[in-house]
């Protein structure tokens, strides 16, 4: 009944894509709709997931020198008009503080958006030499964007990331930083998540508010849709200006520092659902599910069956993060829900398995059976992990690969965003006003310039003059 | 210069303690104040300390089954507002949210103080039957209430913390569970922190807003100021009637469950400090310390001295967390620098041990000297780190027995709480008046009720009646 209930429920795809996507969230458990608008639940399995893809990035952080700080959530009004394009981007959308009890504040604090403003208020205390640079931070964090349409995780008004800010002696360091971290967030989504992603520079029109340039991932959904999957943003020295940060150079001439930034969100959750998902629900990379292999007793009523399966899983408890399912759900509930849950691997082990050895692993992706001698499974697992995650990584990749067109005329790149989800590459002039017109006319809208670029035609798709810029368009989340 | 510099700006603990603290705050680097009127940049060292807290808390938490969640950093005020004692006790304090950019919302959100009433918004959806119980959850956030006066770390608008709420089928369960809190809080702070608590009740004056009992371990700060460590709360079902979250029992009879909270704070970086800290600056108890152990190399312009630290630095690698500093500061400037940041273990090497194969290791809290076989280091530093350990907590301890007073009438209360900082320790008969008297008089509030009683007196130390508690009696931070 429960297990009926159960795959009923789910939407497929190929019929609703925004209501499957909505189901498996809320039937994997990973987070509820709350009573505070536009913002989550996150339960506990959603939370594991977001641990586990934390805990990576943070290691990675560390690794590359950054230390981890905690800045306020408030931000005071004075402080966010500082810098005129930053404010200009986000006023419209910040929630703001008026009132404390009953109380009206001297000064309005709004809850922060971004915090480059209040790392900008930092480092102007704490740097005064070149020695004091550079200062390479992170903090772990939620802000807030008061967004008129959300959807979980990939658009709530609260949402939970990383922010890292940096601030160095010269220009070519700090756009070398860029370039590091958005090549630490491309490593992390395709050999963590196991989602191939383009790198690009944003054009002009999509960068971030306050930034010289702002460099992006660009993920392709199982729809067609684009995800930016996290930017590194530099600043130059524009900031530092607006804050009055300087410092004492090498030559002891005052100078002002530069400056990035660079962020990955509870979004990459969304990215995780929409890449790797199915029609029987989620399914998580090995490397952030938060239960990589889950064992399932089979005529868990025999003598020995339920001791045979936590005996496997203990095997696994150095190699895996492994879970039994003893409960007395009928074995096809246990497997739909499972699946619902995206576990890369299912072990079923029966009375007749337990006393050949044996047992049968199943891949959630591909539901593949391979028959394993039990005493051979802490040696098979990762192996068998390690190969969920390449399967995953080239069905994604095929998926881009087949649903990225090519266009060279207006009429052809109307025709395909119409017809045809999924990226479009085309070339393109570099004048916004081309920009403006392939969002009326085709209703795309440029995700990035990519560094690996290819001489598609002579023109911009769009105007038909002279254009050096192969640029991938699409529609986004 | 630098050295002077640093030895001159700290103010020592018995000529103002209260500046003595800032003074560490600032020197050891742990945070500084910012531009947001009562919250904190912490910096790197103090977040590298509150993560090795939370690392452990949250390791404890899990081993007993506990999970983590996210919920919203905003409560709508009408959610607010259902139960009646714990909006009395936090409505005067919390931040509204009025606005989002430049519109007006439709109802105020105020930033959560605490979450006792998302939880039950959460569990009242996910809660059916007895089946569904215990729901036993934890999350990491930041909280703020608007305090007038301020502290680092003691008291701020904001500040981070973590907050377990539990949800149960039985009193009996619910109470179990807030004493097992208890519990992991006091092991914590005894074991990983080295400071001695106090286990108790609150009075009910003291209690928290909505609670039907609050559990507190209590610590005493240098200046014989008690501290609020930790507190674990039980709400019997007032929360569930309020919320009306009911589920089915074991007998079909439609029942409220019984609730709990608990929750431990960034202040415990400020006990840390006032617990073991001294006029050099901190002392890091090494279980938390971000360094455990700092080696300087002596007249490191001699050939091999920098290699020769380096070595000793590699080898101890997996036993502790190690750092080398090889920076052109003098040794003077380094020794100050690393006992104002409270590392625990200081290891000496200069070209002479190096050539004996020998360093000196230097104790921070007592300043030992112990000559160590280099080759001997990976197997003596974890047993000197475990001494230094202990030797705090015993210090520690000796200084709150010296502490600790008794009295049996209200003119030796008054003239203790006057002349000998401390705790008190007296009789009381339970009434309200003789608390609010206490206060009047002595200056002094209930710090618990120890579960571990002494008969002190037969009678109230305030009133004479006959009293059958024996409390805790000081001044807080």
């Amino acid at each position: 009944m429960a297990e009926k209930k159960m795959v009923e429920a789910i939407t497929s795809m190929e019929d609703n894509f925004s209501q499957w996507y909505t189901d498996v969230v809320h039937k994997a458990e990973l987070a509820r709709h709350s009573s505070v608008r536009g913002c989550m639940y996150v339960q506990p399995y959603g939370t594991a997931l977001w641990e586990n893809m934390r805990n990576e990035l943070d290691r990675r952080f560390k690794e590359t020198g950054h230390e981890n700080v905690m800045l306020p959530m408030f931000i005071p009004e004075s402080l966010l008009q500082k810098e005129k394009d930053h404010v200009e981007g986000f006023a419209p959308e910040v929630a703001w503080v008026t009132h404390g009890g009953s109380e009206k504040l001297t000064e309005r604090l709004c809850i922060r958006p971004t915090s480059e403003v209040l790392f900008c208020d930092y480092y102007a205390g704490i740097v005064q030499s070149w020695r004091d640079l550079p200062k390479l931070y992170n903090q772990w964090a939620s802000v807030c964007r008061l967004e008129k349409t959300t959807r979980p995780f990939l658009r709530t008004l609260e949402f939970y990331w990383q922010e890292g800010h940096t601030l160095h002696e010269t220009a070519d360091e700090a756009k070398a930083e860029t370039e590091q971290m958005l090549n630490v967030y491309a490593d992390f989504a395709e050999q963590h998540l196991a989602m191939p992603v383009v790198k690009g520079r944003k054009t002009d029109k999509e960068k971030f508010a306050g930034a010289v340039a702002t460099y992006t991932i660009e993920a392709l959904m199982h729809d067609g849709q684009a995800l930016q999957a996290g930017t590194s943003h530099y600043f130059g020295d524009g900031f530092a200006r607006a804050f009055d940060i300087t410092f004492t150079g090498r030559s002891g001439k005052v100078e002002y520092p530069h400056q990035t930034s660079w962020g990955m969100t509870t979004r990459m959750i969304g990215a995780v659902i929409m890449t790797h998902g199915d029609n029987s629900g989620l399914v998580l990379p090995p490397k952030v599910a938060p239960i990589q292999v889950v064992v399932l007793p089979i005529a868990q009523h025999k003598p020995g069956v339920i001791d045979g399966a936590q005996a496997i899983a203990d095997s696994l408890k150095d190699v895996a993060r492994v879970k039994v399912d003893a409960s007395d759900n009928s074995p096809g509930w246990k497997f739909a829900q499972w699946e619902m849950k995206g576990v890369p691997l299912r072990v079923e082990c029966g009375p007749r398995d337990l006393e050949a050895g044996t047992c049968v692993v199943v891949t959630r992706h591909n539901r593949e059976k391979i028959t394993v001698n039990i005493a051979d499974l802490p040696e098979q697992i990762p192996a068998l992990l390690q190969q969920v995650h390449d399967g995953l990584y080239q069905k994604a990749l095929a998926h881009r690969e087949s649903a990225t067109h090519v266009a060279t005329s207006m009429d052809e790149i109307c025709s395909i965003a119409k017809t045809k989800p999924g990226f479009i590459k085309a070339m393109w002039c570099g004048d916004l006003a081309c920009e403006m017109q392939l969002k009326e006319q085709a209703g795309i809208t440029s995700r990035c310039i990519p560094f690996e670029q290819e001489k598609l035609a002579d023109t911009c798709v769009c105007c038909g003059k002279p254009a050096d810029d192969m640029v991938y368009w699409g529609r986004a989340y």
